[in-house]
């Protein structure tokens, strides 16, 4: 059996987004930008997609929408242009994320560090998330943005975003929010929450890789990251992705039909996966469970090397992860391990399980009993954990 | 028939090169940077892809090819990179390019220029290359980067690449090629020829878009554009896209297959089309045939408006271009035609006409008929030709 649950790595492509993407590669292979009609054949598909993506996020009309190679690109574009736009020559110099954002926000932002400006690495509570009023006491009339992820890759925690948005413009500072790990997953409405950039990825919600977006609050003027021909309006040059851009608006419309539903089959399984996992001793996840996403549990299992355990599961067919896929080549701690506190042994205990609504229940049993022999196998040979007598051969 | 002559500004994907990428759009779907069978099953391939990439360029293992979303990207990332890494508190503060760069050189140098780099546009000769010996008098202790295209994406003139990189060379000067133009089209020696950096694009020899690279020579250091996690050795972040990287290699591998035999029936074709259209009154081709890419020619048809001769050919069945796909959908004269120093009436009559290795002898021969009944039309409707006696309907 291959059970995939590492979908906040990356997904599946939905073949219905494939079937959509299919014809661009070979047949309509024409560049958008040009006059003839092997060009402008891929105008009406590609009108469809930004409109999938304009409904998708609840953007209004007078938002900006605009493709980029991927979230990271995103999340780059925003950090560095609110450099050059309202820090350079300007009389604001800071810049406020948390110590969990991914790590193409924070490394930019240590990059911005090195060119002078100040970054507030905002810590976070025992659940993961930032408590808003620690926030508020670190905005001055220096924050040029504030950038905070809708929720976090590695524990599915969900931010309070609103709530944040709505600090930010009490004190008139510009809010960009990561949420590669929310679009897709959670409903997004754009004109309820006064977000001014927001970045995405479609490959995290069963769309192709290489495609993602950066949201523009009322389209407001950014220097653009990749400079050239005035494609996408002049914000970001590049012969457009056109497979890309559709299966990416295809995959968005897809996500959020029969959201409720989908998300709550999601969530019980999930849920099973967790309380299936939350009996054996020595354990536990972080967050609650109805302040995630409904796919993702990230678990610290004492005595058990996150690693072995993804090899363990892996022989079986299970994908797994020990956090964020970025680092997961490396031997690494968890860095939400560290940021909550946990104990210096059990950041590299921890364990990533994402599902989505291609996991199934005969997926989620199978997967309990691999895990649950894994746990057993590798405390047995453990160096550093103790056999605990409460701890059962009755619970495997 | 549908004649497809705009393979400057994107091609077909080959479909060899489609059948290496399908099975990671949906099977082997998983995040490289995995540590599970999902993971590491693109792992063969994406090395297979790079080793693609190395013997194209003829690139040596301590170089460094780097995935990029575009060459807009590679052109972006390096020129701003030099900023950072040779400019911004150092004691240069000089980028040489030319005039008739891709809008991506073009914009990025403007941009630099805001930040107090100085650009010098060096002018073009007749043929629309530059002079080497006016690229000489140019390069001072202050220079940093000289950066001058391989091929010119409008007129197809091949720039003396070799004799400017022993230039450079010679005044310690780092150099960068947009070689666009010119990977899949023209052979690519990196070992022969000394340049540090050099940026290409899939979709320009029938690789997929949303995919293209940078080579590093000596894989010298260089700041990132996309900070982030550690991709592609920390030196562009984002999750790597699959199967755009396994069909960028395979595209590169195929596209250098009987390059000879192919390139010379490309040439045979374009040449024809080339002679026929010479046959015509008032008009002349930017730059010697032996001294372009085999596929390109760029036409100025007097009285003839770009734009107007393009719909006359779409008509038909044919994709032309007035010049670079990324203006092509505004009514501005052609950038080259300026620069080569054309009449002001002439530079809004270019047609370019870019051939592949898809292309066929009957679709040449009926693009010779169309094309000549469209001149005819549009001279005898036009305000500024006059038809001159000379002028037959014989030539038609």
């Amino acid at each position: 059996m291959r059970v995939y649950l590492d979908n906040n790595a990356t997904t599946i492509i939905d073949p219905k987004v494939f079937a959509k993407m299919k014809p661009y590669f070979i047949q309509e292979y024409g560049n958008p930008n040009s006059l003839h009609d092997f060009g402008t054949k891929t105008h009406v598909a590609l009108k469809k997609a930004m409109n999938q993506l304009y409904i998708g996020l609840n953007a209004d009309d007078k938002d900006d929408i605009v493709i980029t190679s991927c979230a990271t690109e995103s999340n780059n574009w925003i950090l560095k242009s609110i450099y050059y736009d309202h820090i350079l020559n300007c009389k604001k110099n800071h810049i406020i994320t948390t110590k969990v954002e991914h790590p193409s926000v924070i490394s930019t932002c240590k990059f911005l560090e090195t060119l002078g400006v100040e970054v507030t690495y905002l810590p976070v509570n025992k659940k993961g998330i930032i408590e808003t009023h620690v926030l508020e006491s670190h905005i001055t009339d220096k924050t040029a943005l504030v950038s905070i992820m809708w929720v976090n890759n590695q524990t599915g925690m969900i931010f309070p975003i609103k709530e944040i948005s709505q600090i930010c413009k009490k004190a008139n500072v510009l809010f960009h929010s990561d949420a590669v790990q929310a679009v897709g997953k959670i409903p997004i409405n754009l004109k309820e929450i006064d977000i001014d950039f927001l970045s995405f990825s479609a490959h995290k919600f069963h769309g192709p890789k290489g495609v993602g977006g950066l949201f523009i609050k009322n389209s407001q003027a950014l220097t653009p990251l990749l400079h050239g021909g005035e494609h996408m309006g002049g914000r970001r040059s590049g012969t457009l992705n056109v497979p890309g851009i559709i299966g990416m608006g295809e995959a968005l419309e897809l996500s959020i039909e029969n959201f409720n539903s989908k998300n709550s089959n999601i969530k019980k399984l999930r849920d099973t996966l967790e309380d299936e996992i939350l009996k054996l001793d020595d354990v536990f996840v972080v967050g609650d469970k109805n302040e995630r996403t409904p796919n993702t549990i990230l678990v610290s299992l004492k005595g058990v090397e996150g690693e072995a355990m993804i090899w363990d599961l892996n022989k079986n067919g299970i994908a797994a992860s020990t956090g964020s896929a970025c680092a997961s080549e490396f031997l690494e701690s968890n860095s939400v391990m560290d940021a909550i506190g946990a104990e210096k042994n059990l950041a590299h205990t921890a364990l990533r399980l994402s599902l989505s609504h291609f996991t199934t229940k005969e997926e989620i049993d199978y997967t309990v009993k691999k895990l649950n022999s894994a746990v057993k196998r590798l405390r047995a040979i453990s160096s550093t954990y103790s056999y605990a007598p409460n701890w059962h051969e009755s619970k495997l």
